[in-house]
């Protein structure tokens, strides 16, 4: 895409009502249609504008404070990647692992690490109940900040992922899929099974399946979400993502056989995931740090893990798709049988005739991450980009 | 504040007598007035150029080495911005937490570190009788690898808190003093109670007590000095400020009461600290890693600690200050009464009246941590920020 | 040197035939004389622009992976300092230390990290066996993520010490001896003595004597090997600096005497290893993570050691040399007897004659780094260069 190209997909911002400058983006379903479409559109653009050799570098200085709880390689790096992109530098934010902050200190903190600061993002997923509420906690204080006139401006909130929503995961998915179908309206009627599969860990979160079902049912798809019996979402995100499949024009199949998801599905998103309830009885346990009780309940999830061994994306399974040739669709890492497990979500040779397709569908990444930035920070992100458009400065000298 | 407003700040500069070039920022007693004038002015001038758009950016490449034993949030989060806002990257220097280096590997490794650096910012104040100095061998390591043009120059250290000083931290509050009464002028005269408050913790460090005291007796302030008895600070450093309280035309006193400082004080600064013989009998067991040690000396402190409970500021303390309105200050985090802690420095109602001013005062410290790193790099620091104006790049192109 | 002259120097470049562009640069002997050239040339470039107030940033957005599996402060910061010059942000990538990933967990991470990528800097130099084959894997990965067209361009992977070779080290060195002795070609000819030295540790890797002999063996050199019988090197590397040496009209000498290694030296380099047996029998126990066999081992080298603590380079050594006055050298820090350990591998008397010399060698590195790294991303170096030049930016605005 050259820069004319360009204008003319960001063109495509006029008319949408949107209201994300200041807002934080934590959910996609309290996003309107219309802001999701922008942050697919402004992702776009930020990518091709880098394609191009065009700088999408809208600060030359400023802060972009990540918050994570665990060592994520993939989002580390996808959100450094959009940061620097951006023309931010990433400063971590470490606050310990066993516990999240609440009240004075969260209010104090956010304060404290924000005074130069255009971004946050927040990866917090093992805490169900808490990752959300946190994130929320952050900012309010940051909206108070702003108020006191303590803060120059208001950073705005990134969820890396959370108890109930990975935005950034689920959004680089979708956008894939635009590319891969040729539009987001392509998909529309489109089929889709997000499914559990076997894996020989434990206490993957809940937030993978629940991203993808809650914005597929934004888009007018037929879901089927698939699962043994037990290994339940959050019912509210369910309840939310029918409701959302209904008004979309879409629908939302909510069955206990592998086989009936991937039947005639156009694409399949097998991943394994801890039921609801044991990530309940897993947070006290957390904030206790109670090795042995996690050991134990460990022990008794992986037993009956393994009664579901043959909820496996085998080439048998594949072949029940539409025409044998559904997209395979996964987060990374996936457990490969034979490769990185004994028995484990997918059958190696599915794996291998997918594997560019999914690094491809990670590679939206980061693009994802800025354009949440570039919204929560733009009063008018098509003027910011045309602004970057005309000022035509070089990425790289090479 | 526009960029001719700007100019009008810097003009400030001429006249002053500054001789920071190639210097490092300690102790603010190392300071002429004029240079305590300069850091000022210089912190307001980058504030507001960041404030109106206009880029202050010194560097488009250089590292700013951060050297902390601690994982002080705050500070780290100040000391990234400034050098960010400078265009400096900050790359960590992680030499381990039990021993300070010396000798060779001192000399060796501050140059190792130096060869595209511009700045270094140490922070140690745990070990009393030994921050202060490793940052002279620091510094006195650098003087040497410029001299014998192994280094292309000179980086600045900076003092992000050391056994003996808390510069960044009392220039920042100072700074926030002047905008808050309207000029450092007007703080000539003000009293400033500076009081050891009860904490259920111990160990604090004395630099900011002894920062305050420092900068508070050159600007003409009578300071009243309070602890409960044996709650000393180093003695050097109280009678340093006393002669220089006399020089300045303010006063000192030094008392064992709270009461008595917080009689008609304009400002009042309550906030623990250890003992400085019980930071003297720490040091030999922390080297020794004695952690048996370490707790029973815990042990004692926090019994005598207890004794002194009611050194809290409490509203009926705040109304022995003038009008019974002074300014509370505080380097944050502070022990909240029922907030953070069951019994504390401070009641929650006067800190909630106000949490905002203390994050004001936080708020200055990466503008002055940024000053005092161009005052040590820039050959005629009103030349260069008129440059950094002249060019008229903006910051952020949203 | 000015704008004028740097365009002289990158005239060099011209004629020299150079295939490195979207190539690794992991060992110097699979480079031409020819690259070899080219990076001195280009790292001088880098640093003459650096001096002269010429930026020489590439990027103005752009990922640098650092992949350290020790805790190098040097390397770290060279690196570092490298990568920003060019305008990269650097982003740690932190696997684990105790095992190396293989096969799909490789050519996922490498994919995974590289969307926004320019380079990649790994150092792994305690695996015998293992680390240039990682290297090379990462390498593999990633021709075939930009054949699959997942990565927009292709990070080139730059070796910060593998278990075979250290280039950054020895082409840091070489550069210094051009420097000192007024240009590569007055090496030939001249003596170097790459000798083993005892040091009251074990365990220090084989790569810096094998880099050394591998690029001395380039060069026209006379090189001798010394070291005590057991104290091997890979075998394969001594055999290829010999038959190195032979083409390039140089010598090589493999003996069991510092003195005779000392004999007419132009240039000396004592420095302690591990022997290769030694290194051999630690893989197996590093991946067991078998503490007590590492004690052991340990102990068995060290009681070797001792047998070897004439294996210093004292001033009665150094008057063995030519004149008495050959160059030493080392990649630092040197375990300096009566000063960093009871007995090591060089008197303090000499060490202190050059120290100086010493820091010199090391601040050649970072301009190593940052060549080798632009000589693979840019398919036209010398117009790369000069583009910078014609650009003209400033450095700093100091």
């Amino acid at each position: 895409m050259n820069a004319n190209e360009i204008r003319k997909l960001i063109e495509g911002l006029k008319g949408k009502k949107i209201d994300m400058y200041r807002k934080d983006f934590l959910l996609t379903w309290e996003k309107s249609r219309d802001e999701l479409d922008a942050t697919f559109i402004v992702a776009d653009a930020l990518r091709a504008m880098r394609d191009a050799n065009i700088s999408p570098k809208i600060w030359d200085s400023g802060i972009a404070v990540s918050n994570f709880r665990d060592n994520s390689t993939r989002t580390r790096f996808s959100y450094s990647s959009a940061c620097d992109l951006l023309g931010l530098y990433v400063q971590d934010l470490d606050e310990g692992k066993s516990q999240i902050a609440h009240g004075e200190t969260v209010r104090e903190t956010a304060n404290m690490i924000s005074f130069l600061s255009e971004a946050i993002g927040i990866r917090d997923d093992m805490y169900l109940g808490e990752g959300d509420k946190y994130q929320r906690e952050v900012g309010k204080a940051l909206d108070e900040g702003v108020a006191a006139g303590v803060l120059p401006d208001r950073p705005t909130v990134v969820n890396l992922q959370s108890d109930i929503d990975h935005p950034t995961q689920s959004m680089a998915d979708f956008l894939h899929l635009s590319h891969y179908f040729g539009g987001l309206d392509k998909l529309k009627g489109k089929k889709i099974a997000m499914t559990w599969a076997y894996s020989p860990s434990y206490g993957k979160p809940l937030s993978v399946p629940q991203g993808i079902i809650g914005l597929a049912s934004r888009l007018g798809m037929d879901i089927t979400l698939a699962h043994p019996e037990g290994y339940d979402l959050i019912p509210e995100v369910v309840e939310l993502s029918k409701r959302q499949a209904k008004e979309s024009g879409g629908s939302f199949k909510h069955v206990n056989s592998m086989d009936e998801a991937f039947k005639d599905a156009d694409i399949v998103y097998p991943k394994s995931w801890a039921p609801f309830n044991v990530m309940q009885q897993r947070v006290p346990l957390l904030h206790a740090n109670d090795q042995a009780g996690l050991k134990d309940l460990e022990k008794k999830c992986l037993e009956n893990n393994a009664k579901f061994k043959d909820w496996e994306c085998t080439e048998a399974k594949m072949k029940l798709t539409k025409g044998g040739k559904a997209l395979y669709m996964h987060c990374l890492p996936a457990d490969i049988t034979d490769v990185s497990c004994k028995a484990g979500e997918v059958a190696a040779s599915v794996f291998d005739r997918y594997r560019d397709d999914t690094y491809r569908e990670a590679s939206y990444k980061p693009y994802i991450i800025a354009a949440m930035i570039l919204l929560g920070k733009s009063k008018d992100p098509a003027a910011t980009l045309s602004r970057l458009l005309d000022r035509g400065s070089i990425r790289t000298a090479l």
